[in-house]
Protein backbone atom coordinates (compact mmCIF):
# COMPACT_ATOMS: atom_id res chain seq x y z
CA UNK A 1 0.00 0.00 0.00
CA UNK A 2 1.00 3.61 -0.34
CA UNK A 3 1.74 5.96 2.33
CA UNK A 4 -1.42 8.64 3.31
CA UNK A 5 -1.19 11.77 2.18
CA UNK A 6 -0.68 13.10 5.81
CA UNK A 7 2.28 10.47 6.25
CA UNK A 8 4.17 11.96 3.16
CA UNK A 9 3.18 15.70 4.94
CA UNK A 10 4.72 14.30 8.49
CA UNK A 11 7.58 13.15 7.11
CA UNK A 12 8.80 15.46 4.58
CA UNK A 13 8.44 18.29 7.63
CA UNK A 14 10.02 15.90 9.95
CA UNK A 15 12.20 13.34 9.23
CA UNK A 16 15.72 14.32 9.48
CA UNK A 17 17.37 13.29 6.94
CA UNK A 18 17.14 11.70 3.15
CA UNK A 19 19.41 9.62 0.85
CA UNK A 20 20.01 11.79 -2.26
CA UNK A 21 20.79 11.01 -5.67
CA UNK A 22 22.42 12.67 -8.37
CA UNK A 23 23.79 11.78 -11.33
CA UNK A 24 27.96 12.00 -12.52
CA UNK A 25 29.33 12.19 -15.92
CA UNK A 26 29.14 8.28 -16.74
CA UNK A 27 25.56 8.03 -15.88
CA UNK A 28 26.17 6.50 -12.73
CA UNK A 29 24.14 7.81 -9.33
CA UNK A 30 25.92 9.29 -6.25
CA UNK A 31 24.62 8.71 -2.92
CA UNK A 32 24.87 10.79 0.05
CA UNK A 33 22.94 11.18 2.71
CA UNK A 34 21.81 14.90 2.97
CA UNK A 35 19.88 17.26 5.70
CA UNK A 36 16.74 18.83 4.47
CA UNK A 37 14.17 20.74 5.00
CA UNK A 38 10.78 22.39 3.07
CA UNK A 39 9.90 25.77 2.24
CA UNK A 40 7.78 27.73 -0.33
CA UNK A 41 6.88 23.97 -1.79
CA UNK A 42 10.85 23.22 -2.47
CA UNK A 43 13.01 21.19 -0.82
CA UNK A 44 16.34 23.17 0.62
CA UNK A 45 19.17 20.71 1.44
CA UNK A 46 22.53 23.12 2.80
CA UNK A 47 26.65 22.28 2.31
CA UNK A 48 27.16 23.36 5.79
CA UNK A 49 29.89 22.96 7.70
CA UNK A 50 29.50 19.21 9.24
CA UNK A 51 33.08 18.08 7.39
CA UNK A 52 33.04 16.80 3.99
CA UNK A 53 35.41 15.03 1.66
CA UNK A 54 35.82 17.62 0.01
CA UNK A 55 35.37 21.24 -0.50
CA UNK A 56 34.36 21.12 -4.46
CA UNK A 57 31.13 19.07 -3.54
CA UNK A 58 30.26 16.29 -6.34
CA UNK A 59 26.43 16.62 -5.34
CA UNK A 60 26.80 20.72 -6.86
CA UNK A 61 28.73 19.48 -9.71
CA UNK A 62 26.76 16.98 -10.92
CA UNK A 63 23.43 19.02 -10.62
CA UNK A 64 24.42 21.37 -12.42
CA UNK A 65 25.02 19.47 -15.54
CA UNK A 66 22.05 17.19 -14.92
CA UNK A 67 19.43 18.07 -12.94
CA UNK A 68 17.79 15.39 -11.97
CA UNK A 69 17.89 13.90 -8.55
CA UNK A 70 15.72 11.53 -6.17
CA UNK A 71 15.25 11.66 -2.55
CA UNK A 72 14.40 8.48 -0.62
CA UNK A 73 13.37 8.67 2.81
CA UNK A 74 12.48 5.60 4.82
CA UNK A 75 11.86 3.94 8.19
CA UNK A 76 13.39 0.64 9.30
CA UNK A 77 12.24 -1.45 11.89
CA UNK A 78 12.84 -4.94 12.41
CA UNK A 79 8.91 -5.59 13.23
CA UNK A 80 8.98 -5.50 9.06
CA UNK A 81 5.23 -4.63 8.92
CA UNK A 82 6.46 -1.25 10.04
CA UNK A 83 8.44 -0.59 7.39
CA UNK A 84 7.62 2.26 4.77
CA UNK A 85 9.54 4.40 2.47
CA UNK A 86 8.68 7.73 0.47
CA UNK A 87 10.42 8.97 -2.37
CA UNK A 88 10.42 12.38 -4.19
CA UNK A 89 12.13 12.41 -7.60
CA UNK A 90 12.99 16.24 -8.82
CA UNK A 91 15.27 18.93 -10.39
CA UNK A 92 17.79 20.56 -8.57
CA UNK A 93 19.59 23.64 -8.89
CA UNK A 94 22.41 25.24 -6.91
CA UNK A 95 20.78 28.45 -5.33
CA UNK A 96 22.87 31.34 -4.26
CA UNK A 97 20.24 34.17 -3.96
CA UNK A 98 15.84 34.35 -2.62
CA UNK A 99 17.98 31.82 0.33
CA UNK A 100 16.06 33.50 3.43
CA UNK A 101 12.70 30.67 3.61
CA UNK A 102 14.95 27.94 2.86
CA UNK A 103 17.79 29.18 6.06
CA UNK A 104 14.53 29.36 7.91
CA UNK A 105 13.08 26.52 7.49
CA UNK A 106 16.41 24.61 8.21
CA UNK A 107 17.30 26.90 11.19
CA UNK A 108 13.45 26.09 12.55
CA UNK A 109 13.60 22.02 11.74
CA UNK A 110 17.58 21.06 12.81
CA UNK A 111 18.30 22.57 16.59
CA UNK A 112 22.26 21.76 16.00
CA UNK A 113 22.64 25.29 13.32
CA UNK A 114 23.90 27.79 16.35
CA UNK A 115 26.24 25.60 17.00
CA UNK A 116 27.64 24.27 13.01
CA UNK A 117 27.11 26.67 10.72
CA UNK A 118 24.50 26.46 7.87
CA UNK A 119 26.95 27.80 5.01
CA UNK A 120 30.41 26.21 4.87
CA UNK A 121 31.53 28.40 2.65
CA UNK A 122 29.68 30.88 0.00
CA UNK A 123 25.81 31.54 1.19
CA UNK A 124 23.89 28.43 -0.90
CA UNK A 125 21.32 26.13 -0.80
CA UNK A 126 20.71 22.98 -2.94
CA UNK A 127 17.22 23.86 -4.07
CA UNK A 128 15.06 20.57 -5.01
CA UNK A 129 11.97 21.16 -6.81
CA UNK A 130 9.39 17.55 -6.07
CA UNK A 131 8.44 16.31 -9.55
CA UNK A 132 6.70 12.95 -8.77
CA UNK A 133 6.28 11.51 -5.22
CA UNK A 134 6.10 7.80 -4.80
CA UNK A 135 5.61 5.45 -1.54
CA UNK A 136 4.75 2.08 -0.12
CA UNK A 137 4.20 0.78 3.18
CA UNK A 138 4.28 -2.75 4.69
CA UNK A 139 1.15 -2.05 6.19
CA UNK A 140 -1.71 0.45 8.17
CA UNK A 141 0.37 0.22 11.16
CA UNK A 142 3.40 1.62 8.72
CA UNK A 143 1.56 4.15 7.72
CA UNK A 144 0.20 5.36 11.41
CA UNK A 145 3.64 5.17 12.01
CA UNK A 146 5.18 7.66 9.41
CA UNK A 147 2.37 9.97 10.21
CA UNK A 148 4.10 10.54 13.46
CA UNK A 149 5.57 14.17 14.36
CA UNK A 150 8.58 12.20 15.48
CA UNK A 151 10.81 9.71 13.34
CA UNK A 152 11.15 6.47 14.84
CA UNK A 153 13.97 5.09 16.13
CA UNK B 1 37.65 11.01 8.00
CA UNK B 2 36.92 7.91 6.50
CA UNK B 3 35.71 5.00 8.45
CA UNK B 4 38.20 2.53 9.49
CA UNK B 5 38.26 -0.69 8.05
CA UNK B 6 37.00 -2.50 11.11
CA UNK B 7 33.79 -0.17 11.13
CA UNK B 8 33.73 -0.99 7.33
CA UNK B 9 33.36 -4.49 7.73
CA UNK B 10 31.12 -3.99 11.09
CA UNK B 11 28.56 -2.37 9.09
CA UNK B 12 28.58 -4.29 5.85
CA UNK B 13 28.04 -7.40 8.41
CA UNK B 14 25.61 -6.01 10.82
CA UNK B 15 24.02 -3.15 9.10
CA UNK B 16 20.26 -4.26 8.88
CA UNK B 17 19.40 -1.99 5.80
CA UNK B 18 20.85 -0.01 3.03
CA UNK B 19 19.22 2.32 0.09
CA UNK B 20 19.93 0.60 -3.17
CA UNK B 21 20.33 2.91 -6.80
CA UNK B 22 19.70 1.41 -9.75
CA UNK B 23 19.73 3.15 -12.86
CA UNK B 24 16.60 3.34 -15.33
CA UNK B 25 16.32 3.27 -19.08
CA UNK B 26 15.82 7.47 -19.21
CA UNK B 27 19.47 7.42 -17.04
CA UNK B 28 17.65 8.61 -13.78
CA UNK B 29 18.42 6.45 -10.73
CA UNK B 30 15.61 4.74 -8.87
CA UNK B 31 16.38 4.37 -5.52
CA UNK B 32 14.61 2.13 -2.66
CA UNK B 33 15.88 0.60 0.88
CA UNK B 34 16.89 -3.28 0.58
CA UNK B 35 18.31 -5.92 2.91
CA UNK B 36 21.28 -7.31 2.46
CA UNK B 37 23.75 -9.74 3.15
CA UNK B 38 27.07 -10.29 2.60
CA UNK B 39 28.60 -14.27 1.89
CA UNK B 40 31.70 -15.28 -0.75
CA UNK B 41 32.96 -11.38 -0.85
CA UNK B 42 29.69 -10.55 -2.41
CA UNK B 43 26.31 -8.94 -1.46
CA UNK B 44 22.76 -10.53 -1.74
CA UNK B 45 19.78 -9.08 -1.70
CA UNK B 46 16.50 -11.08 -1.88
CA UNK B 47 12.85 -10.00 -3.76
CA UNK B 48 11.18 -11.66 -0.55
CA UNK B 49 7.45 -11.79 0.61
CA UNK B 50 7.14 -7.99 1.87
CA UNK B 51 4.60 -6.79 0.11
CA UNK B 52 6.03 -5.24 -3.06
CA UNK B 53 4.37 -2.04 -5.45
CA UNK B 54 4.55 -4.88 -8.34
CA UNK B 55 5.83 -7.69 -9.32
CA UNK B 56 8.17 -6.79 -12.15
CA UNK B 57 10.69 -5.50 -9.75
CA UNK B 58 11.92 -2.19 -11.36
CA UNK B 59 15.03 -2.86 -9.79
CA UNK B 60 15.16 -6.25 -11.83
CA UNK B 61 14.68 -4.61 -15.35
CA UNK B 62 17.21 -1.84 -14.08
CA UNK B 63 20.22 -4.04 -13.78
CA UNK B 64 19.61 -6.52 -16.62
CA UNK B 65 20.03 -3.18 -18.52
CA UNK B 66 22.58 -1.29 -16.85
CA UNK B 67 24.61 -3.90 -14.34
CA UNK B 68 26.07 -0.50 -12.27
CA UNK B 69 24.50 0.27 -8.85
CA UNK B 70 25.13 1.82 -5.74
CA UNK B 71 24.46 1.31 -1.75
CA UNK B 72 24.31 3.32 0.60
CA UNK B 73 24.61 2.75 4.61
CA UNK B 74 24.34 5.37 6.94
CA UNK B 75 24.14 6.11 10.19
CA UNK B 76 22.11 9.62 11.86
CA UNK B 77 22.09 10.95 14.87
CA UNK B 78 20.71 14.26 16.05
CA UNK B 79 24.31 14.70 17.66
CA UNK B 80 25.84 15.16 14.23
CA UNK B 81 29.57 14.14 15.58
CA UNK B 82 28.08 11.04 15.80
CA UNK B 83 27.29 11.13 11.72
CA UNK B 84 29.03 8.35 9.13
CA UNK B 85 28.33 6.76 5.95
CA UNK B 86 29.39 3.96 3.91
CA UNK B 87 29.15 3.67 0.13
CA UNK B 88 29.26 0.74 -2.15
CA UNK B 89 29.39 0.89 -5.90
CA UNK B 90 29.49 -2.05 -7.92
CA UNK B 91 28.01 -4.59 -10.48
CA UNK B 92 24.87 -6.58 -9.70
CA UNK B 93 23.05 -9.36 -11.81
CA UNK B 94 19.96 -11.14 -11.10
CA UNK B 95 20.80 -15.08 -9.88
CA UNK B 96 18.77 -17.50 -10.16
CA UNK B 97 21.85 -20.60 -9.72
CA UNK B 98 24.37 -20.46 -6.59
CA UNK B 99 22.32 -19.48 -4.23
CA UNK B 100 23.06 -21.69 -0.84
CA UNK B 101 25.29 -19.06 0.24
CA UNK B 102 23.27 -16.20 -0.31
CA UNK B 103 20.50 -17.70 1.49
CA UNK B 104 22.28 -18.89 4.52
CA UNK B 105 23.61 -15.08 4.75
CA UNK B 106 20.31 -13.80 4.77
CA UNK B 107 18.69 -16.70 7.07
CA UNK B 108 21.48 -16.03 9.47
CA UNK B 109 21.35 -11.99 9.35
CA UNK B 110 17.13 -11.40 9.59
CA UNK B 111 15.28 -13.90 12.21
CA UNK B 112 12.36 -12.20 10.69
CA UNK B 113 12.54 -14.72 7.66
CA UNK B 114 11.19 -17.76 9.30
CA UNK B 115 7.61 -15.59 9.16
CA UNK B 116 8.75 -14.12 5.71
CA UNK B 117 8.91 -15.96 3.13
CA UNK B 118 13.14 -15.53 1.88
CA UNK B 119 11.74 -15.74 -2.00
CA UNK B 120 8.55 -14.06 -3.21
CA UNK B 121 8.27 -16.32 -6.48
CA UNK B 122 10.87 -17.95 -8.35
CA UNK B 123 14.10 -18.43 -6.41
CA UNK B 124 16.33 -15.20 -7.49
CA UNK B 125 19.03 -12.73 -5.30
CA UNK B 126 20.27 -9.64 -6.01
CA UNK B 127 23.76 -10.68 -6.37
CA UNK B 128 26.18 -7.52 -6.15
CA UNK B 129 29.66 -7.57 -6.62
CA UNK B 130 31.57 -4.66 -5.16
CA UNK B 131 33.87 -2.43 -6.90
CA UNK B 132 34.39 0.74 -4.97
CA UNK B 133 33.64 1.21 -1.34
CA UNK B 134 34.08 4.60 -0.08
CA UNK B 135 33.02 6.12 3.56
CA UNK B 136 32.95 9.50 5.45
CA UNK B 137 32.67 9.72 9.31
CA UNK B 138 31.98 13.01 11.05
CA UNK B 139 34.61 12.42 13.90
CA UNK B 140 36.61 9.23 15.84
CA UNK B 141 33.15 8.96 17.62
CA UNK B 142 31.16 8.49 14.53
CA UNK B 143 34.04 5.66 13.48
CA UNK B 144 33.66 4.04 17.09
CA UNK B 145 29.71 3.97 16.46
CA UNK B 146 30.17 2.38 12.96
CA UNK B 147 32.44 -0.26 14.89
CA UNK B 148 29.95 -1.75 17.02
CA UNK B 149 28.37 -5.16 16.17
CA UNK B 150 24.68 -3.78 16.02
CA UNK B 151 23.41 -0.51 14.52
CA UNK B 152 22.62 2.26 17.10
CA UNK B 153 19.40 3.54 16.49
Amino acid sequence: MELSARAIEARLAHEPRAVLATLRADGSAALVPIVFARAEGVLWSPIDAKPKRSAALARLVNVARDARVALLLDGYAADWSRLWWLRVEGRARVAREALAAGEAALRAKYPQYPRVALHAGEPLLLRIEPTRISSWAASHAAVGAAEAEHAEE
